[in-house]
């Protein structure tokens, strides 16, 4: 009997799992320049977190959660998005009590959403993400995106566009919120039924209807930039004053809306500009939240983040056709004539990697010259042969394989000798 | 209201992830050197995966795990161990078509079991684990061995104990049953229903009984080792000759049998001589499994690997002592004074940053005095005070904070200068 991997979700195997390294070493380094430290959750929480914490409005919460019941019937979901968790444990562990604010957290895992599967898109997928969470002040915000730009531009991705906006703070957002209701309620009924619930839970998220996007009244929207007050509008422009600083460039957009519903302030999403990239341009989204902590039964303590997808990451890569070296090769072969001979290198293959240098030999009972292929596919740097009358003499002969040049070494200098020649 | 973490799960927060980090640095330039490479698998399988991979009659299956239904129906299981999903995936994928084998992957991630919570053991645990699949090669066994050794002694860790065993093969395995069921059976009403059910089921796990273990039948029960067949007792031998060559110490011990039902030949177990470790002294657990590729639909495939438990790891490394230094300071801290020179510390932060320089300024809106207190908190090696009076003088003035020392830099030329003093 066969078995399956379970549907939208996938195996990450080698020669693609180095990519997967290499952007999460780049996302870790830059973390620490930024000073932002890793923080892990666990895999599932409880339910009502999520429905809390993401918003009982969302399509995450209404359809595409993984919940179950623990053997005891609580209520378990797997996380289908970092936030709440990163924020959870903040409250929980009094992480507001350290002298220096804001606590700034990384992460990096899987998430879980029930959707239906497509191209670049999985039912369980990998986000890294930040938060920083205790201040309110614009530097932050800004920082927080030219963290996700930097992760970007180092893993090598040229074409890229930042949109950002502001939602505001909640006096501006009841007041836009006032105006979406008045400028759709007229004619309500020609929208999905979803929207026709969103108008009085969250008209906002109108604006973001996959269905009802080419709706003419979607054009005519009241701007949410019409409604900011005083204070939001100076939060805005000290962001973009510090953005612009920086370097980066960006666009305003005011239709851009979030999908979840505790949002304010400040939102951005980063897409690819890349050719061919296809339909789901967004690699990275985040913003400002403000009440979330406290929602949460925490003190006030205002945060900023943002989630990037690593799927899609990777998949800009290949869209600007950014190559990631997988490993490369080996740094010796042995090959081995006689049982002697293979005894005897399996120490030598034991030292040889104690000193941190790759080493590899035959362990499917190959003659030489089907080791030597072995070599040759593993990419192998140096390759050392080792027969019984080499042991006799205590000596190994080491074949550069970029130069072709061969030597007799004495057994007791090969360790050194591999060292001193693989040394980076 | 507030949220708590569910049951038996933990978050690991800064100033604790770096440990982990630091641990699984090691295991991952450990398995370079060794030549494993990384594989990744989802968090949920098929339950039916475990049920067959990982046995029916053991305790995982029957009474730990996380088994859920997704929206289709589909019994879905959250994964216990690493196994079964690495074989999966090695069948599905057809890594066997792959010219040099044996397939050596490694994994790192959460695993999960819904056991009664204790000290040391959690719900959700993380593993890390490899596994050689396509191999009889008894040298296998041996560097599947010395890799966990290698990373548990980079890692810090000396009081290190190896038990080995062999569970023959098919044949030994068959003789060695009936040898079993022939002692136990006249008296196994003197033992728990488990043992009751596991006589006919698989006897051997009557030896790992944890109700049972002082029973007097125990220690008078048959040894494996006197029922290995020639070719099993050959190939012991030659593994223990391997770790001999290549200095790692071991103890036999005929009653290491391994939880899982589809071991054979060579089984092994790590475990902390640590005094204070507690009761719990398993670190990891490991051995040679040759049906499981065939049980699973594909080929012949003999493997063997092993799966070592992080939080023991770490909790090992607390009783012996070992400090991880958990991230060190940053290397730089700008104390600025006035609007104008923290705007103008935001754009010198982020250049810092961009270098790799690990850097931050105050997001608090604090005085100077504060912003000085939060420099050594965060252990700064550097403190950068920047005035209106420096910035209208293209100046800063930069402190050396272990010697004291101060002096005034061109702004043009403060990045080189950090640059050259925090080159590591």
């Amino acid at each position: 009997m066969g078995f399956n991997i379970p549907r939208g979700t996938q195996d990450i195997l080698p020669g693609e799992s180095e990519r997967w390294q290499y952007v999460e070493k780049i996302a870790r380094e830059t973390c620490h320049a930024y000073q932002y430290k890793e923080i892990r959750t666990p895999i599932f929480e409880h339910t009502e977190l999520f429905s809390r914490g993401v918003g009982e409005s969302t399509d995450i919460v209404q359809k595409e959660m993984y919940t179950f019941a623990d053997k005891k019937g609580r209520s378990l979901t797997l996380r289908p998005e970092g936030t709440a968790s990163a924020v959870r444990s903040f409250v929980e562990n009094k992480l507001y009590a350290n002298p220096v604010q804001p606590t700034k957290l990384y992460y990096i895992g899987p998430m879980f959403r029930y959707e239906r599967p497509q191209t670049g898109r999985y039912r369980q997928f990998y986000q890294f993400g930040i938060e920083a969470i205790g201040s309110s002040d614009p530097a932050i915000d800004a920082e927080v995106i030219a963290l996700a730009m930097s992760v970007y531009r180092k893993a090598g991705l040229r074409n890229l566009k930042l949109v950002i906006n502001s939602l505001g703070d909640k006096t501006s957002r009841v007041a836009h919120r006032e105006a979406l209701i008045s400028h759709f309620e007229p004619r309500i009924d020609e929208f999905c039924s979803d929207c026709q619930q969103r108008l009085k839970q969250n008209p906002l998220r109108i604006l973001d209807c996959k269905k009802d996007r080419d709706h003419e009244l979607l054009k005519t929207a009241p701007s949410i930039l019409e409604y900011l007050n005083e204070e939001s509008e100076a939060y805005f422009a000290k962001v973009q004053q510090y953005l612009t600083d920086i370097g980066i460039s960006f666009e305003v957009d005011a239709n851009l809306v979030r999908g979840l519903d505790y949002y304010n302030h400040t939102a951005f999403e980063i897409m690819s500009d890349a050719e061919g990239f296809g339909a789901i341009t967004t690699l990275a989204g985040g913003g400002r939240y403000d009440g979330l902590t406290e929602e949460f039964g925490g003190p006030k303590a205002p945060g900023i983040g943002f989630a990037m997808s690593i799927e899609r990451l990777l998949a800009a890569l290949d869209a600007e056709n950014v190559k990631v070296e997988a490993g490369g090769g080996i740094d010796c072969y042995i090959v081995t004539l006689g049982e002697k001979a293979k005894d005897y290198s399996v120490s030598l293959l034991y030292k040889l990697r104690e000193e941190g240098i790759s080493a590899e030999i035959d362990y499917e009972n190959k003659k030489m010259k089907g080791q030597f292929k072995s070599a040759d596919r593993l990419h192998a740097k140096y390759i050392a042969i080792l027969g019984e009358d080499e042991l006799a003499q205590n000596k190994i002969n080491v074949k550069d394989a970029n130069t072709g040049e061969q030597q007799e070494i004495n057994l007791d200098e090969f360790i050194r000798f591999m060292k001193a020649n693989t040394e980076s």
